[in-house]
């Protein structure tokens, strides 16, 4: 991250501190300030300070807004860790785990209304668009959390069905969080559904992206690699990899889902079977097609190709990640 | 119920039809529908309405704004009932018991966001009021639900403790519930605060009615008695039992509390230790001082007496309700 970044990030922690949340029940409010102090990149109010930023240089006042949607991001967190069963997050105890399932229902939802409470501080006219557009991609949020939860029943799903909900469980919201500074900068309506989609497919590509470095990625920091398959998750490269087997494949790759006895051998058997399919390149090519899409609409926003470079840069380096 | 009050239960129940809820996930949004279709009295929204009425007669253009207000009272009820384990709400089975708690969550979380967006829906100066009281009660009812969880696992609470859980849990969606007529129907701020306050001390009255009726209530429609007995619930009846019993007596109650074999004999005995130290009477005295204090506040608004029978009407049908 460079000294910008830096800058950005340091702005959004200290607006996050401002907060100045209750102190009782400290049952309720200590999950929420416990999650809040987490190591997180803080990507979306970035990004919603870098589109501000197209058009306007007064950046510091609209983050006392923005992070309503790091708040947002948060809630979902807690609420999907639950569904999950995570233990961990971000190589923390999860709320529910270190808490309970109990406690982590109810300081999700509390976090859902602190960040609609910082919503309805905007300046009016701003606030009715911002509303709408947010309660619109929270429903698209539940709706991607509720397909990821009924997927994880099924055998089979496609290609489509699972980019439809990553779309709608995580896309979206990076959709937002660009469009969010459009709206505050006052940007042209269709300026502002443009950022919407370069957001939308830039998220589609980072969930993907995701996919990929859990099976492709570089070691790092004792992450594991291979966490996905050992969980059987329906990522993009299993769907992948399935749509390109044969019968035959297709039950040795059953026997590895159903084995839970050796999970060193079971990552390698299922990434030698993906690198074999060509799963890797596959992927890699359709993550860069999201991007490319991405940037086609980042490219229509009628504004200086100079103002766009730091939001260009910001995004090739979430893009070049390698872990 | 008279003619009037099924007029706006109908008109309530038929914007609530328009919502035209999505079918997809299926699995997010039937257990909506279902919980919408449950039997309810919808009080709230008839307390928005007839506190409208006060100043305006265009009710039914405001129906399309206050169901907000059920389908948060019903998003707290889903969380409720998973986090209180609760198999049966209003007769039928709970969500995550028909279900289960994740759908239960998910479709707890959707609930709140849709009754968001229809007050994002509401003219802008007004849109403003209305939000900015609708989060800071939304942040009460979670807290007011945490100290529930609390106390849940204390031996002894105090009677100030009770009454500020019930206030923050339950009263304060009644009080805001009046207020949000106010609010519509464009009401001096003094007057709104005074609505405010009648809910809010009616909403106590309820929930301490509820206690009293649970144990002294008459028997109808298979409705048992006694159950929060049976459960041990910390209720203000409980609450005054053990404040005013000896310490020979609280181990005789403490052992009713430890023992679930005779459920009906569990029953009487706390029955009849209570009414030996006058809790129904001082229960109910109580109920009525909360009941008085209410309408102390009715009487402050500076509206002619004659524009509030319809709301001390229906007021007192709630207030001398016997089961």
């Amino acid at each position: 991250m460079n000294i910008n970044n830096k800058q950005y990030f340091n702005k959004i922690k200290s607006e996050l501190n401002k907060l100045n949340l209750s102190n009782n029940p400290k049952e309720l409010y200590e999950p929420i300030k416990y999650i809040l102090k987490m190591k997180s990149k803080k990507i979306r109010p970035i990004l919603s300070i870098l589109s501000y930023k197209l058009k306007k240089n007064n950046w510091q006042e609209i983050v006392q807004y923005v992070i309503a949607i790091e708040l947002f991001h948060n809630f979902t967190l807690i609420h999907d860790d639950i569904i999950d069963n995570a233990t961990l997050r971000r190589g923390k105890q999860t709320i529910h785990n270190k808490w309970n399932d109990n406690i982590g229902i109810l300081s999700g939802d509390l976090l859902m209304v602190i960040a609609n409470k910082i919503f309805s501080d905007l300046p009016l006219r701003i606030m009715r668009k911002v509303l709408n557009r947010f309660n619109e991609i929270a429903i698209k949020v539940c709706e991607g959390q509720q397909y990821d939860m009924n997927y994880e029943n099924e055998k089979l799903i496609t290609e489509k069905q699972y980019i439809n909900m990553i779309r709608l469980k995580t896309a979206t919201l990076i959709g937002f969080s660009l469009e969010l500074g459009g709206i505050l900068s006052k940007m042209k309506d269709l300026d502002i559904k443009n950022l919407y989609q370069f957001g939308e497919f830039m998220g589609i590509g980072f969930q993907l992206q995701d996919d990929y470095l859990d099976v492709f990625g570089n070691r790092k920091f004792g992450k594991k690699i291979g966490g996905d398959i050992l969980l059987n998750k329906k990522t993009y490269l299993l769907i992948k990899l399935l749509e390109s087997t044969n019968e035959k494949e297709k039950i040795i790759i059953n026997n590895w889902i159903n084995n839970s006895n050796n999970p060193i051998q079971k990552i390698e058997a299922i990434t030698n079977l993906m690198k074999d399919k060509n799963i890797d390149s596959i992927t890699e090519t359709v993550i860069n097609n999201y991007f490319n899409k991405a940037f086609d609409y980042l490219k229509k926003i009628d504004i200086k190709n100079s103002q766009k470079n730091e939001l260009i840069e910001f995004s090739k380096k979430l893009i070049n990640r390698k872990n």
